[in-house]
């Protein structure tokens, strides 16, 4: 992969929210945009490529979803089902693996730059056919551990997600969580390896970029830093609730696995009784979100959001780009100045 | 107060840990050495600043309790006590307001450098009149909004505790936790005033300082870190926990009031059920964890620590400052040159 002109790695956001068009301006102002193949049939994929190639000669990336573990215990998935019956219409709770095995088998047919994954690591042979078609191979970890298993399959490089960012997180065991901060798992992993570190986690301005590149990442990842961007699918009632200093928490209440959004009355009500349950409570509520979505009721739909929601710009994504790189190097500046003031 | 060497504060550890031999060695190192003076009585206090004094000409803090608010629920209280009554032997669950006006009217008579609190800031009469006795005040603070009513009261310095901390969260009110990762406190924080902010939370290196300082603070507060240290009064059973890399996680188990410790059986088994209720529930298991620790057995002791604890050195604290220091310079250097590098 060609090398970034911009430390800065647009994050990718499932569920439509990480448009091609995002992707693109990301990529042509010298960062290196993101799609997100999470939730989506092969084809779509496909598609999404294609129209992003279209818009830029610049690298990008596809993330795709590890597969979850074996199917959740039925009896719990039909409990929550009962209790939140009267939200609205629910969806059929399947299991599935998201078509893992065929989007990694696209990604490497359409030599996509990078492919990164989350929930787990590809295994050592599907790391190989990817290098073998080009892709360089970047794995999200939550925790030391999960970075060996990364490690050990052939990862080129490790995205390293702190308890900070928005969305779900990335983590292989969703009943095994460690939250550990972006500071904290940045400097744990950071002794454990060469391959290049991209951290991710409540990041939104250049300075907090600046800090990451002190602390030995090779890059930041953003992601609800660019929500607000005109180019990003995000609705009308999340775009509100970003722009609000509202709390967010992490929660099973969507989707059955631990993701951080803003708190709201549904995540309030049935967040201490939503099992760990994936991909079957997302199937199960996916009908709701989306009617919540299209009526613009923020009460029932997940706002997934990192913890500095607040600070992101309503501001075009090539401009956002262009900003941060100025207040990187600004705060790298100001900091080796310091450093020299006190000898 | 006389400029720092090192921009490195080590972080007050109640409960005897933090020792005036430990004070002294980070602050003869040129850094800021802390007292706890929370849990004790202002006499013991006095002696302490005493024995500190006798041992440095530098700088030093003092860290207090500010009051909890009301008194718990005592039937809440009793419940928990029922609960954990096979345990061993249990205290009686009183609330007090820890002598805290006692306190800062010892630490204004003792004209003691710097002043920080924990839980809550001190009253603006009270902040000018720590001033007026020439002592700084440093307030810790968890999220925006505490930084906001620090600032109101007058606090010179804020100290950014980060999720990742060990110990307690400084948290203002115990039921209304937002746990702010370091780096995303940090960059919120640092766009609402000019005073000096601290950062503290799961830094044990130097680049984890140089991180910190690119981000905007004026210097980096560790408490684990030191906690492995000759000088330190940790006890055996607790260091070697430190020493695994046991998970970490926020309890109210073993005091009432969240904080951060190495989870083992006592938490796992009490920590769904424990009220907030802070200090009845830190009186109630002061004996039990006080013979726990006696008889070296981790299973019913608070093993306070932050999220990177295994990394913490055992080394004299002058030496561990000494090589942070080095450690933060080298790390200050090859991010600027990196900067360079890509133009």
């Amino acid at each position: 992969m060609r090398e970034l002109v911009r430390p800065i790695v647009q994050a990718p956001m499932a569920g439509g929210i990480s448009t091609p068009a995002l992707a693109a301006a990301v990529s042509n102002a010298g960062g290196l945009g993101f799609l997100a193949a999470g939730y989506r049939e092969p084809e779509g994929v496909a598609v999404e490529v294609a129209e992003l190639r279209a818009l830029t000669d610049g690298p990008f990336g596809l993330n795709l979803f590890a597969p979850a573990g074996p199917p959740a215990d039925a009896r719990a998935v039909e409990r929550y089902a009962a209790r939140i019956a009267a939200e609205g219409e629910l969806g059929e709770p399947r299991h599935d693996d998201d078509h893992f095995d065929a989007k990694l088998a696209l990604a490497a047919e359409l030599a996509v730059p990078v492919v990164s994954t989350t929930f787990g690591a590809p295994a050592a042979a599907q790391v190989e056919a990817l290098h073998a078609a080009g892709c360089a191979v970047w794995v999200t970890v939550t925790t030391p551990a999960e970075a060996e298993l990364a490690l050990a399959a052939g990862a080129d490089t490790l995205v390293l997600q702190g308890f900070e960012a928005g969305g779900h997180r990335g983590a292989f065991d969703d009943l095994a969580p460690n939250d550990l901060g972006l500071l904290a798992l940045l400097r744990l992993v950071a002794g454990l390896t060469e391959v290049p570190v991209i951290a991710s986690g409540g990041i939104f301005d250049g300075a907090g970029i600046a800090a990451v590149l002190a602390g030995g990442a090779a890059g930041a990842q953003l992601g609800t830093a660019f929500m607000l961007c005109p180019e990003a699918a995000t609705s009308p009632a999340h775009r509100a609730a970003i722009e609000s200093d509202a709390p967010t928490a992490v929660t099973r209440a969507f989707t059955g696995r631990r993701a951080r959004g803003i708190v709201n009355r549904f995540m309030r009500e049935h967040d201490a009784v939503a099992p760990s349950a994936y991909p079957e409570i997302h199937h199960l509520t996916a009908p709701l979100r989306r009617t919540a979505r299209e009526s613009e009721d923020p009460a029932r739909m997940h706002l997934w959001a990192g913890q500095s929601h607040s600070r992101s710009r309503s501001i075009p994504a090539a401009e956002l780009v262009a900003e941060l790189a100025v207040e990187t190097r600004g705060a790298r500046t100001t900091a080796t100045a310091g450093s020299a003031h006190r000898g």
